[in-house]
């Protein structure tokens, strides 16, 4: 990627365009909004940032101070910016909400905004939980069914694609029927899953231009990221289908999520061709989320590798709990590196993009 | 200035800094920590913020909704921050704290933090009120007065001048005294008077490399931002004295004292030697800070210009009061354009430096 020529922001793409973003704030660190809203604006997007916490630090360093916002604050706010006509954005993003009410008042506000601007561009990010694990309450995953319908874009995990579908990802099938549910029943036309770990089962059923060498997936694990775009593909299969694999870095990072969704949707441009026709306007946006996601994990773990040993060990459970300040300085020394990245973040011609490649028989491949 | 070659983050100077910013949160615009926090990220800070309050906007749109944040949710949170090893500031920097519980809360922060660390560069902005209004209950007054021997930096505005010194600045002997008490009793180093409007008493004391032209004068109102610094210059002067004259942008914008303070942080770096022995560390940080901050204003300025006659007429209190929403449209069209100026703010060598100049005779002249 390069830090220079290319990378001044492209204001004809974003000029005056607003997002609205309700997530999580952490004072230290970066996950929720500290991940998603410098990133946005790097970009050029002047970014309107409602808090659905005020937290010290992620819930990884175990102990955190401050506060939810309830959901009458939340609806205050909101109440406020529409009586002063600055409910203005263009484009919407939600991520971390951790309590129902609050998820509802949130749910009523993007209700209205699409009413009221039916061609805004809403991405919903259904932060549920991960790999099996849930970590907001269990009753917001109703209410995230119900916002469905209203979202552009959707960028679950794995276990959310679960969660929300009730289907279990073990085969080509599983995965057909989980997205058709939610491109049909829910009618969301923009799925990205984010990272499924490529097991053996997805292995066996990628096509050669997406799938590894056998050589690379000895000496390292992947992930998959599927993109399935379900408007105007002008074929009779459900959606378009594209996927990459990435390899895996190790060790565990917070906000990679966050991160990767807001770059989605920065990067999302639904009124311009996608520079290929072998692209949609999803899988070009996902290829350039992909690629800086990917490239600010790089430079994070580069910077981690500099650390001393106790703060770079991936995890170690046990010495963790003898020694709570090990676990700490760990956590501290894989904190995105989004500023000293900011080169990468505001580039807006990607050298060597990470391609998100067509998955052509998707539909119809059987297992 | 220029927005090419000069606009990388110079991270030799900056390398691993990070600054904890304590101050206010609003969901749209760009006021308290919205025009503070992007700008010193642009510069390569990594910021840790905490919100003082959380609001839908300020409260020159007349109605906001959120909620202030707690003395004890402050408290919590910076007790989280120092269990977890996350009370690593090199730097800090303190703005709107509405109440007095709330701002000794942060001055507790502010002691310790100055007691583990004495080399902490704290910039302290002691938000009370401007053009003799105050807009924080009186009770901080006195917490303020006391915080003052712990900043290394204040940028006080003339009305918080008069409010912290109980001096009435009227005469070139007024505004000595108070910087007197300032440095002398209440052991401030660094003190940059962000504006004055420059009156008949103050242009005729000014030295003729600072006076605006006779012309100039006629044509617009100026104002005057003033530097003295008392740490080691070598003289028998009390402190060192820098000023500079700018003509007034018509119209009200919020946040400019915030972005201003803001990138003086940045911009200091006491460790190395100003560029020209005429400078010190601290008038070449202001000039620095000036430089921006008027060119941001500049095309938040022109951008307004741009908007229908309604919502860039200066003020008009009589038609807004007609018409609430007039005020709503013409504030929302002076919200600050950082976003969009944001290769200003990223650059590190500035082509047109609005210079502050030296007031030689600072001391010596008396009226």
């Amino acid at each position: 990627m390069n830090g220079s020529a290319n990378n001044h922001v492209d204001f004809t793409t974003v000029k005056n365009s607003r997002i609205l973003s309700i997530q999580s704030h952490v004072a230290f660190g970066y996950v929720g909004g500290k991940a998603a809203v410098f990133p946005l604006q790097c970009l050029g997007y002047d970014v309107d940032a409602v808090n659905t916490v005020n937290f010290s630090n992620h819930a990884g360093y175990g102990r955190f101070g401050g506060s939810k916002t309830t959901a009458d604050e939340l609806s205050a706010m909101f109440e406020s910016m529409e009586q002063n006509g600055l409910l203005l954005p263009s484009r919407l993003l939600t991520g971390y909400i951790p309590e129902a009410k609050a998820l509802t008042a949130v749910s009523e506000l993007a209700t209205k905004l699409k009413r009221d601007s039916p061609d805004i561009i809403y991405l919903l990010d259904p932060v549920i939980g991960d790999s099996g694990r849930m970590y907001v309450s269990s009753d917001v995953v109703p209410v995230y069914r119900s916002m469905l319908p209203l979202a552009s874009v959707i960028t679950p995990n794995w276990f959310e694609v679960e969660v929300l579908t009730g289907v279990e990802l073990h085969d080509l099938p599983s995965l057909q029927r989980a997205l058709r549910i939610l491109h049909q029943d829910y009618h969301v036309p923009h799925v990205v899953i984010s990272s499924i770990p490529l097991k053996q089962w997805l292995l066996d059923v990628l096509p050669p231009n997406i799938k590894p060498s056998p050589s690379a997936t000895e000496d390292s694990e992947f992930l998959l990221c599927i993109s399935s775009s379900a408007d105007g593909n002008g074929s009779q299969n459900l959606s378009t289908v594209h996927a990459r694999s990435v390899p895996l870095i190790p060790g565990y990072f917070s906000g990679v999520g966050d991160l990767f969704s807001a770059l989605l949707l920065g990067h999302f441009h639904p009124k311009q061709d996608p520079p290929s026709p072998h692209d949609t306007t999803l899988s070009y946006a996902a290829s350039s989320a992909l690629t800086k996601t990917h490239s600010i994990l790089q430079i994070t773990h580069e910077y981690a590798l500099l650390l001393p040993e106790d703060e770079r060990t991936p995890t170690d459970e046990e010495k963790d709990k003898a020694e709570p300040v090990r676990k700490f300085r760990r956590m501290r020394g894989r904190e995105l590196r989004l500023i000293q990245g900011q080169d990468i973040l505001r580039s807006t011609a990607i050298d060597e993009l990470k391609q998100m490649k067509p998955w052509v028989d998707f539909w119809s491949t059987t297992a």
